[in-house]
């Protein structure tokens, strides 16, 4: 029995097996991880996460009471349990209703003439969608000492608290969306039973956190409005048959320091070498993305292809490198994304391409010291998401940047609420516009870039994950 | 000079060219043309609108300094004056900006992820747009006797009457939207400057018509967050820029009078009969629609599909009758949903139909007198829209239903807001929901459907189109 579990989909570690059949372990990135690591010392935490693969359930099986040690690892030392959830459940309830529905429905992302379109197979995905949110509810209950602390993670657990609520009413219970937040007019694309179960499962949380205002704001509006709940804007509390959930804004920075660190190693330094070399001279716009459809890739090299149309005394003088790394490939809205982007980089090579200057690199292989050596190089920074919970780009960018770069922001993005003073902000619909600020950016004199970034990095490292984790924690005391 | 000037894109007649050269003039539908037929007489109006053809030009050519006089037609007698604006003007501002745009914004309609793509053409659209409603005001500000009244009609015209107050500030000005109106959330894909442009329009006016209360709040929303206006909810006002423009809730029903006697016409007697012998003694579920993206035709057409899967029951008992006649076929969007409901159709047709029974007959061809025929032998009348302005489907149908029809409903037509009590509301996306509804609606007993529908009548026709627009005037007293 532990005094704090943590619920997530993806857990801090990852198992593959070897070709002589042992389990080797892969510690997670994200920003859970760190935070996690910052808290767990001392404490007996445990953390519960889906088993993503075959050798995930080999670890889990082998494991005592199924419960994985990491003591001594740099996860804080956390324990975890991996969940065996049946493969078709876990299908339904990750890829069609948490990453096909509400990921699009918090995102915008519907072509609404055509999608969402709930019938009588969306019900039996949202049956498995409560089998797996029932799953982490029954491990969080068996496992939570009396009183504990439960951390339940974003939109795939949306009805866990609730879940976890009714098995120990006991418990101390935060949720977290790391994602945004639907305004009421869209959030009722869903089915009204659906939509009012993914509310009143956060609610039953004690305490529910959001990275923005904005986000946190348009959750009490769904509240008000779809479910007719007591809103309390002052105080941010929603009352719902009786319970009150506390409604808390908990902004994610980046650990500045252990980021520094990472990007001092050899492997970091090599790809550096390479991309100085590629670069030569020029200015390097840089963006660094999954290829997922709210990060508005498309948009992004249209504008770098409107400002190359628009101000041709950049051609030959600049180089934009566009890591756009694959990305839930199980779906095809996201396959036909991929091609997408690729045919508008092949319009760009063949429009405005020379001998001796390739306008546009797009590194579609995902290659993490080569991101951070880029960080590192870039004189322009885009990060143009049509909506994003936080990004994280948009900070780490800044912290690694060794001379300063100009930062273009989404102001869709929830990194805007505390770095648009000092970013190029930007609609991202708006190609033309963003064309501008890429424009800008290149333009800023070197003095004044460096000075708007060391106070983007002073704004991106204030809350890093640690802090971020425990404040969570502390909403429950 | 004229003491009432009225604006919209298409006007009250249009004309064509007879083999022999002559003109010949068409009275147009739609509220406006019969709301204006109740004020017009013993005033001087002249409307304003586009030509929207080599004939309209003609005639406007013809006519003595440009107005064609009605008097004697059943269009209250106002004179028009038919706008020649060049061609590409034309098509930039209604097919790109209003059409593509505007409406889009308003319905929800953008696959985000893809569109909008607001580049340097974009811009370009955006000067037609500004160049065709700089046109009205220039036609409305020369042809307003001092004081006069100027109704200026929807989202094509949203420039029109702030660029008429600067020219003519003696006037009274009052815009109407008969869309919805966007919330701010997304009213914000609009590029910055434009989505202002398109505020600072309307709230030119001193008085902003909506045609329910969601929408005309959705107004208040935008001018709030998007302008930073002052923004009184009580009084309904929005002060901008020094100036305060009231906003009003004026909604738009049928004239039950005049539509019961076209229906009582010979051509609908005819269709009556060949349909009824085409239905026998089947229940008879009708939809009459543009072929548009937000009337959600193909999820209409799922939801009666996934009726007959979980109601085999009615197999053999029951038709659909669905009306999608052709519509905007200049965007590729357009034709290719009309293609998606001729698939789905086929479909229904394959997996269902028998050699005795067709269960649904699509009707892709504008025949109004067989509309009206339909209205009157439906048993379920379905009107689901993602988004509508209003909807005068809803109303129309129950006024000439022969035997009380029951109404599936979308909650997000704007119909909704009165019809909401005696329909069976859906959300639009809910194709099982919607399902659900049409096999409750086949199954309400007579006597209950009949009941509802008289009371969908009253509510119906409470507000004709007469009265509908005399109070767009009198808000301006």
């Amino acid at each position: 029995m532990s005094q704090v579990v943590v619920a997530s989909n993806r857990g801090p570690v990852s198992f593959s097996l070897s070709d002589d059949g042992a389990l080797e372990m892969r510690r997670g990135g994200g920003g859970l991880v760190s935070g996690l690591a910052g808290v767990a010392s001392g404490q007996d935490v445990l953390w519960v996460c889906a088993s993503l693969g075959e050798a995930d359930r080999t670890a889990a099986r082998r494991a005592p009471d199924g419960r994985i040690d990491l003591a001594g690892h740099d996860t804080g030392g956390a324990a975890v349990r991996m969940l065996d959830i049946p493969a078709a459940t876990f299908h339904r309830a990750y890829n069609a209703v948490a990453n096909s529905t509400l990921w699009f429905v918090h995102h915008l992302l519907y072509d609404t003439p055509r999608s969402p379109h709930f019938d009588a197979r969306a019900r039996r995905d949202w049956q498995s969608y409560e089998a797996y949110n029932a799953a982490f509810a029954d491990a969080l209950a068996r496992d939570a000492a009396p009183g504990a602390k439960a951390a339940i993670q974003d939109y795939h657990l949306s009805l866990a608290p609730r879940m976890l609520r009714d098995r120990r009413p006991d418990l101390r219970i935060v949720h977290f969306s790391h994602t945004p937040w639907a305004p009421p007019e869209y959030f009722r694309l869903l089915p009204d039973d659906i939509g009012a179960q993914v509310l009143l499962g956060i609610l039953g949380a004690d305490h529910a956190g959001f990275l923005t205002e904005r986000w946190a704001s348009a959750f009490l509006d769904c509240c008000e409005v779809v479910l007719g709940a007591r809103v309390d804007r002052a105080a941010r509390t929603v009352t719902c048959g009786g319970r009150t959930t506390r409604v808390g804004v908990h902004a994610l920075g980046v650990d500045g320091t252990a980021l520094r660190e990472r990007a001092a190693q050899q492997d970091v330094a090599e790809r550096a070498r390479a991309l100085r070399e590629q670069v030569a001279d020029r200015q390097l716009i840089v963006r660094i993305d999954r290829t997922e459809l709210s990060k508005n890739i498309v948009r992004g090299l249209a504008a770098y292809r409107e400002m190359l149309a628009n101000h041709p005394e950049w051609h030959g003088r600049v180089v934009h490198l566009a890591f756009a790394y694959p990305s839930r490939y199980d779906l095809p809205e996201y396959r036909e994304y991929t091609a997408a982007v690729q045919r508008m980089a092949k319009q760009i090579a063949e429009e405005f391409g020379t001998a001796t200057w390739e306008p546009l690199i797009l590194q579609v292989n995902d290659d993490y010291p080569r991101s951070l050596a880029a960080y590192g190089l870039a004189d322009v920074l885009l990060v143009n998401p049509i909506r994003d919970g936080m990004n994280l780009v948009a900070k780490e960018g800044p912290v690694l940047s060794e001379r300063g770069c100009a930062l273009v922001l989404s102001r869709e993005a929830g990194a805007a609420a505390e770095l648009s003073d000092d970013a190029l902000v930007v609609n991202p619909y708006d190609v033309s516009q963003t064309a501008e600020a890429l424009h800008q950016g290149l333009l800023m004199p070197r003095d004044q870039r460096a000075e708007r970034c060391a106070r983007l990095v002073s704004a991106a490292t204030a809350l890093p994950p640690q802090r971020w984790f425990a404040d969570q924690l502390a909403a429950l005391d």
